[in-house]
């Protein structure tokens, strides 16, 4: 393998010659064997991607970068944000937990990339570019990594997580307003309860969905606040005047999303609450989730010795030993992601708790652990949503048989003969097998009309919707 | 030790005779021996009685429940939540886990508690108000527990949460304009880095919690939604047409507090994603909080031997073996109560995965849980306020040795000779154990003249604030 | 209120005239208003009464205790043990981490108690033994707390958490005994699968709470290691040679339990990784239990809409509107306490990690989680077992119902005509709503005669048991 | 892109034509777009070539499989050991929570890869083996998922997390030795306290250590406890007497491992509770990493203007703004990775909680969690030890200097003159800013010869070691 010198304030180092990055990006590859290579998140290079054409341009603007360095500087970040490069990041999440590395890397790549394509040749001359006094300039890894963290989780929620949830949500609402005449038995403590519709049930799964959006959105604000332009501690020492705010707005003109400088950049730079908040919102997401494929799951239970009340989309053969089997495989996916969503919230929180002074070093654990939640979400709920909820049918008969066998019709007649009553016709037809209108009759407490007029399982659903 | 005879539908129970509570409360003080007596947060129950008298209030103005009734029962409750009756409450946490328990605990007090007041005895004749039918009219555990738990942990939030939070979040803003102009050492990786102000880093902890506030107040909304009105599947059936508005809005009322009912009944009693939510700000907060304690424990660790650059109350003797020993004892309860918050976040989070159709029964651990965390912070953050942060001084002559020490000064002549002199000079005096200045004018890179002019850590810390 | 002066080392202290405790004791009741007052467990108070004791003996042994002294301080702990001093531990859990003012607590209480003991009225003159250098001798807070929780929490895991679960899982192997013939469909996926008897799944609990007490116990070796004898920071400063091995051995005779000195004490103050480990192994019993309680009101769900293949006891009224119902309240219970119980790990994780140098300070907060969790678990598994698991009964019928209606029973015929053609049997089935044996013959497979011979559910139960 | 045609029991699919898979992988591949491709770990499918080479040796064994398909079976298997085939396993952890996909996976994979050893051409022909009917011949998913897992993780405990914590072990050992005559301040409350040595603080993390991978070895008895031979929910179905045995034979053979079959197959398919066993372990080993790092980070701040005790390796510039810092980025990646195994511990007790029936379907996700962990940790700790631990100094005249500074020397004097009158005098030397000595002296309770005899750090280090 062919390898080149590149130096950094340590010395010198051999890095592969086919490869853009330096001295500091080889010696992380050396220094963290933990785990596969290249961990690090491609999305947080994207991010650190739109931030360093930022600040080039923030720099240019602001008369510390001449024009010729910024559209190197820039053009490079454009083919990092096609995917040209997604092969000079090797390194891992398990570095220095301020992403120094990482950062490096970028300003490494940007560096002899731009000196490729300002007609040189790598590792001849002296840099086009430096990696710290031009591509880093007016920027630390300090601010620089939490910016990129916070543009990659927030284009992640808005272009995956958010557009997934509301898909299911959106198919969970039709299949609500579908399913709104189906009048089913009710449970609860898993036992039998009074009716309701279908439509009523996957309206509480709208609901839950409807309010995991809002909290979500609620937490774009805070996540919306960039470090840049705080630099080493949140001073912005070595910034030129209006760079944060600046920088920021060219962020947000490169990426269209609503970025803002963060009002305090002590905050941004040792303390990642944003992230803790965003997340909270995304377990909260998983809780609802679990819950809504939980309920599918057992309502197809059966098919024959089982709940079997609706019936879910056969997609693949479900035993490689039982023939004819098909399982609610897309609910298990998603409450796999749920239950990973609720660690990867624990993890979060931990890293979260432990800033010391000026630097949270949590900072690569904590990224990549919302990238692959707002990722897993989204996706999850996508392919739940294709290939399980729009596919979801009512199972008819069996909703009916199973309405029809339930003895908690009987609360009907609370508001008639009382509780105590209505209690002793449930126990006695539970006891002799019978029914509630055999038993009504035989205590002598309604007659039968009365009964028929009165346990009506249609018009016990309706008082609310 | 006396008893008397109730009944429920299931038989009859032997009831302490002094006690009002009935049969169902006394099967489960036999059937759920589990941890101490009387767990269920009182909080949980004086919920209950301020629902009790809104459904109270609301049958009657809606024509199901006499005048008489429904004063008896707001008398009970009146008295209730006056505490009169804190011992009436004996039921655990770990009950069924709808609370169906605590709610026929609660009617069966007010049904036993309002026949006395109507002049009769206990045990003797017909109830004068029946538990089921009367107090609990309209009503179902299923929907009163949720109800009960969002009104105790709303109040709990604003009461003690949030107030506490202020206090401190106030007292850390009024050092952090005292310490405006104290400037010392940065430090991030735990490492020597650029000053700031004292001030600039207390800016920081403010800028937490007021993220911190702002994210449990948008979690309100959530937690204003009342089930009640849904009764036992969210359908709302045995209740008079407008109830659950009506209801909603006599609770409102009576607490003072914006509650409203839930749009979706069906998600108030399946689901509690409003705990979960409102759970997760709380949990943000104890992240930032145990920052917050960290670095102020660390920065005033010594006296002599550790950083002691502040001076933080001494409240206590420190050391039952090491004499004049003075601890951040404040910090140490502010942290464990963080720990806690955070495990109780993960209890709370595995609770709501877990509603099965019409119902989520893991109510009262939930409902115990936000209480615990809600109470602690709030209590937490105004024991350290009181005794710990209002009174925290810097130490003036400490943090201007360690300013003067540091070697990452040299960060201001970045701009000046580029990052690689300047590296050279800081690793030179680190090397020979000199300063900046000697060595910066050594290496030829700067001259005296230069280097004092360039090298002030007062203009290091002011580009933002 | 009556008060009389109290002093330590930093002046004097108003204290309620009525109670044993001195100065630090009411210092740390003002300055720490955190939750409830009291919540430090008494079973923590009890294991510094054993430690207390074993000093005193001790140091009386290696000659620096004269005898009095030694058996006023004995005294004083077996009252203390007796339950007769509950009242005079007022502090909480939110203290000092190192537990320290609980230390005192006690030392004091001994102190005063002893003073009375010895015929002098409290306040009055020289104090017979002194709280510092005569209770707390050859000790420090640092030691003792942490030897104070191993003592209390190997004394519940092994008084409680351990024959409750034994006593489950007594009834759950009797019952897989009772059910060894009740042949039942399987369910894999919650779907249908081939057929198991009632007894194997219930061996499949038995099994599970097995190895959950086999880990348990595994992590009793280094629960019993105390602390003791370590003193401030572990290195035994202040103690007499000899003192840690011989205190041990008094706390093993006194408890009748196998403590021993810890190895090594720098471990013993600065980590609980005892208690995590222990913890650990609870929170695996947790996620068992939680497993067994689904299972079972899965099982026992309807009664007429659900699984209904069990039957459990009817412990209480279900519902509070819905007259006749009956819920699996225990399984709601330990589900429950099973989320709590997770939620306690990661509570005592945060903790575990978050030891500084000498001394980790969230003993406390670690030391109640412990407590709070083997208790629950113990109890929960009583109760449970006590009021559902001794009264489950198969409901043979619709056991035998679903068992003959399950497609599943195909997978007889895999090694017979091959795994795509039994596939095809059993889509056939289900498509047409006919039975296996119908579609066997009319595809033309088998004949009525092999499928009858082939097909036998009770023969396909028994490869392995 | 070219395709051919491969089938399933439901039908035709096309498959990339230069893959070895079939229709039932491709299904998956097609339905399960959650996250990033060919995730789950190859760590799974090598278990599974064990698996599966050992099932067809059993099979032939024991008459059910004839030599031929037996040997080439084998091949392939060995061919995917070698990684020959690792681009042939593309499926995602987020698919059926049995991993009956990737079981299908390994199948499809063998048998067509079989056919063209079989000197015939794929998609050609009858199949040579069939994946039901030859590979997964006496096999389900529900039993090889987690008998993979199980070696899998076996496996990974075995090369890469126990080697890694014991070589940092060993490590931290010899320094313990080195350092064991290095007196210095010790700490606690992060607060100057009594002395004692370096080593001696080593020697804590040597006995963390010790007791963590004594807890992993514990859990591995669960582990080593194989499902294999339970088939679909654990009664053997269709599997040849004394499979269950003689496979898991085969398979210790194969890996070298004392694998054994699970005594109950009905836990081993429903529950994992040998990974929540296990992962426990892993989680304990996360809790001890944490507190050591965080020492030797504290320990190592500075180097001006913190605690400067120790000096750590310098392995790359620390900073691309501060020139010549140097940080402790391998404590920082080691607790990164604490914090997510402490996260992912959350994840799998989640997963452990909810196994239904006869099936546990978190199996894959579960799986990654322990895969992870126990991966981060062994390469973490050799990161940790061969990049800094390793290369740890003290800094003798920092650690002189603190130490003789510090007024807790004092605690030597309380079996001299009593703990109040050494508060006193360490209280007045504070306040004073003075040293112990004068003060001593000045309140006339020692004299200058006593002290000096009395209050040697030295001499107060020395009680147990």
């Amino acid at each position: 393998m062919a390898f080149r010198i590149e130096k950094d304030t340590m010395g010198e180092v051999k890095v592969p010659a086919d490869k853009y990055w330096g001295a500091q990006t080889e010696r992380s590859r050396n220094n963290f064997k933990i785990g596969p290579a290249a961990t690090m998140p491609l999305e947080i290079v994207y991010g650190f991607a739109y931030l360093k054409k930022a600040a080039a341009y923030a720099n240019h603007k602001l008369g510390v970068l001449d024009k010729e360095k910024r559209d190197l500087i820039a053009k490079v970040c454009d083919e990092i944000l096609e995917g040209t490069h997604d092969d000079q990041f090797p390194l891992v999440i398990w570095q220095t937990g301020s992403g120094t590395q990482s950062n490096m890397n970028v300003n490494e790549v940007i560096a002899n990339r731009a000196h490729e394509l300002a007609g040189k040749t790598i590792g001849e001359g002296e840099k086009t570019i430096q990696p710290n006094d031009d591509v880093n300039k007016s920027q630390s890894s300090n601010d620089t990594f939490p910016t990129g963290m916070h543009i990659a989780a927030y284009q992640k929620i808005v272009a995956v997580t958010i557009p997934g949830v509301e898909q299911l949500r959106d198919t969970l609402r039709k299949k609500s307003e579908e399913f709104k005449d189906v009048v089913k038995i009710g449970r609860t403590h898993l036992m039998d309860a009074t009716p309701l519709t279908l439509g009523q049930e996957f309206s509480g799964y709208v609901a839950q969905l409807n309010h995991g959006l809002k909290a979500l959105k609620n937490t774009l604000a805070h996540l919306s606040e960039l470090a840049l332009g705080g630099t080493a501690v949140g001073t912005g020492l070595n910034t030129p005047k209006g760079y944060d705010v600046l920088v920021a707005k060219f962020i947000a003109d490169f990426t269209g999303l609503p970025f803002v400088t963060a009002p305090n950049k002590f905050e941004a730079l040792a303390a990642h609450d944003a992230i803790v908040e965003s997340h909270g919102a995304l377990k909260q997401l998983a809780v609802s989730l679990n819950k809504i494929a939980n309920d599918i799951r057992m309502m197809a239970s059966g098919p024959r010795s089982g709940i079997g009340e609706i019936i879910i989309p056969a997609n693949e053969p479900g035993s490689s030993i039982m023939p004819g089997k098909v399982n609610p495989t897309q609910c298990e996916a998603l409450t796999m992601v749920c239950a990973q969503v609720i660690g990867n919230d624990v993890a979060i929180s931990v890293g979260g708790t432990q800033g010391h002074y000026e630097l949270n070093v949590f900072k690569p654990m904590m990224a990549a652990n919302i990238l692959q939640s707002a990722q897993l979400i989204g996706d999850a709920c996508k392919s739940f949503d294709a290939n399980c909820a729009s596919g979801i049918e009512p199972n008819h008969a069996t909703i009916k048989t199973l309405l029809n066998n339930s003895l908690m019709l009987v609360t009907a007649l609370n508001t008639k003969i009382g509780y105590y009553k209505a209690a002793e016709i449930a126990n006695t037809a539970h006891k002799n097998g019978t029914t509630l209108k055999e038993e009504a009759i035989n205590l002598g407490y309604v007659t039968a009309e009365e009964y028929d007029a009165w346990v009506k399982p249609e018009d016990m659903v309706g008082s609310l919707h």
